[in-house]
């Protein structure tokens, strides 16, 4: 085989479910020669993410960190960690991504029950309560911003049901944290994980987690050795927190993108940051409605950072997504499951939120659909 | 908390067990902006990237490509997609990370059997043979470059054994590749995992993986689910395969990376790269030597690329290691396990296996010494 040439992809304006454009500041970081693993500048590094992760996630949890691996790895490392074979899970299902909490709970040789809405409505907190009289859960999950619907998910009195039954709470912000308020403390989230490469536009390989104190109490409670070793907090714990004892090597590299990545996110401020999503949500959903997309979500349940639309009638998905990836490099999503060919997932997320973004995606549709 | 000031580590020299200095071009590369996951020019990079890894690994698997965490995450890969609960797994383990797979295989329910032999030692084939004749074990699993001990294990013999026996041949490459002879086909191994920070000089993040059809063949007559979602070879193979079936977001960045780290890999000859790796550990060896370090291991099983040397007489371990990397910004790794404090691992992986490298160590450790 001859070797491939120069790494030479075309430049894009990512407008999907993510990843989201990288400010050129992560980028240049990322090309920072690296240091060891044990470092004690990189242990500096580590305590730095820690910090600013526990400003964006708003929390005081000392067990705060990025997991080394992507988003789904945060969503398994939170369950592996507080499930046991023989638990019950409680787990909130309008979508791809509660689906997936689900499978997860199955392979953790728990009790699943779940509670369903239809895709692109939240969850019902009445049915969560009728549900709790009937089980035990040791877990109740939900997903906050569903990636596959657009639905942003209240889920304080979910929570608070969750720990009147005695159980966990565990919350998926992968979509959310970082372009709409996400409070942990506050809302009494027990476990909590992301992605970088949604709205803290950092590139996707990290998952920042946090646990409470009460999550971690139960993991240390633990009968059984947590089932993937690489997920493990019991020794995870000790290589990012106090210890540093040696257990994998951690991505140094995209570590050094989170930390540029936060550092932006601080700059701005998460007030002005949201707004910004809000902001350009508008305008977008503006523009895109008046070429007769309609939004498959209510609007009081809509996500910024993520529109999931209906199609104008007469309008093909595939071959309308493939002319604005060839002609305008912009990259917009599609549906995903149940959702699939059926609608489009248009991201505004991080640095890809940006207003000359919306313009350039509504003024390439006018060309394309008129 | 004020936001911290701008990344500044200081460049350093790395020695130690991984990660390894990393080519200007490979950094470079990773300042690209990203591309989506699943648009059609990263589909073409991630074939790129399991064609080279193909010839890296020198095997005609069609299933090898990266798994999306470090290499600890590629250990686990292999046992949890091989192994169901019930099964029996042979561990030989003369280090760290024969260990570690003993622990992995306990996780997953399976019954461990185990060959030991000394730290700093190899396995002796004989000792395998006489425990394949008390159990049916379903794989055999083996550490070829001991990253704990400095150790190179012939596993010709050991594979054919357990092929034998009826069992897959599973090899731990992590530290070997991209510095020293891997021949996955001509070895019969069955599974094989690596880390990118190590021989092939790309930062942490992803652990390519291979899979003969034998492995792919039980891989798909499980009887269960694979206990991890995340590293679920049945799902997995649909998103790096023909399929392109979403199933995690690849860390596009990393995948960059590796793609660059494996072009210069190609670009200078893999006999050439390990040719470069065997005379600079000879320059290394004569220099330590005369210093006083003591080889860990017997000549003819010794690294090339992970030395492990015993400390002269009245050195002191850590304010040694501790003046190197203060006064000199070099890193070499201390001892691990039960060698902690005992021992030093001086690393010459991929692109920090250089004459240059050689020499500055030298000269320090003359200096420092003295």
């Amino acid at each position: 085989m001859p070797i491939p040439s120069e790494l030479n992809p075309t430049p894009r304006i990512l407008m999907g479910p993510g990843p989201s454009d990288v400010h050129p500041r992560v980028l240049r970081a990322m090309a920072t020669p690296l240091i060891g693993h044990l470092d004690p500048q990189f242990l500096g590094i580590m305590d730095e993410v820690k910090s600013m992760l526990r400003e964006v996630f708003r929390t005081q949890n000392d067990l705060t960190f990025a997991v080394s691996a992507t988003g789904s790895a945060g969503m398994e490392t939170c369950f592996v960690n507080l499930l046991e074979p023989g638990d019950e899970a409680l787990v909130c299902v309008n979508g791809v991504f509660g689906n997936r909490m689900s499978d997860i709970v199955e392979r953790c040789g728990a009790k699943l029950h779940r509670v369903d809405a239809e895709w692109g409505e939240p969850i019902d907190p009445a049915q969560v309560k009728k549900a709790l009289e009937k089980c035990r859960p040791k877990v109740v999950a939900i997903v906050h911003a569903e990636t596959s619907t657009g639905v942003l998910q209240p889920v304080e009195e979910i929570g608070q049901m969750a720990h009147e039954a005695g159980a966990l709470f565990l919350l998926d912000t992968v979509t959310s944290l970082g372009g709409a308020d996400v409070r942990v403390d506050d809302w009494g989230v027990d476990a909590v994980y992301s992605g970088t490469q949604k709205c803290l536009s950092a590139p996707p390989g990290l998952s920042p987690v946090s646990f409470s104190p009460a999550a971690v109490e139960a993991i240390q409670s633990r009968k059984s050795k947590v089932q993937s070793w690489y997920l493990d907090m019991t020794m995870v714990k000790n290589y990012w927190g106090g210890d540093r004892a040696y257990h994998h090597t951690a991505p140094i590299t995209s570590v050094y993108a989170l930390r540029e990545a936060l550092r932006l996110i601080l700059e701005e401020g998460l007030e002005a940051r949201f707004e910004r999503h809000r902001r350009n949500h508008e305008l977008l959903r503006d523009g895109l409605e008046e070429l007769g997309f309609e939004f498959a979500v209510a609007p009081q349940y809509r996500l910024p950072m993520l529109n999931a639309v209906r199609l104008p009638d007469g309008v093909e998905d595939a071959p309308t997504r493939k002319r604005l990836l060839q002609e305008y490099n912009i990259e917009v999503g599609g549906g995903l499951g149940k959702f699939a060919g059926k609608l489009w997932r248009v991201g505004l997320m991080g640095h890809s939120c940006d207003e000359n973004h919306v313009n350039c995606l509504l003024s390439a549709l006018r060309r394309i659909l008129r």
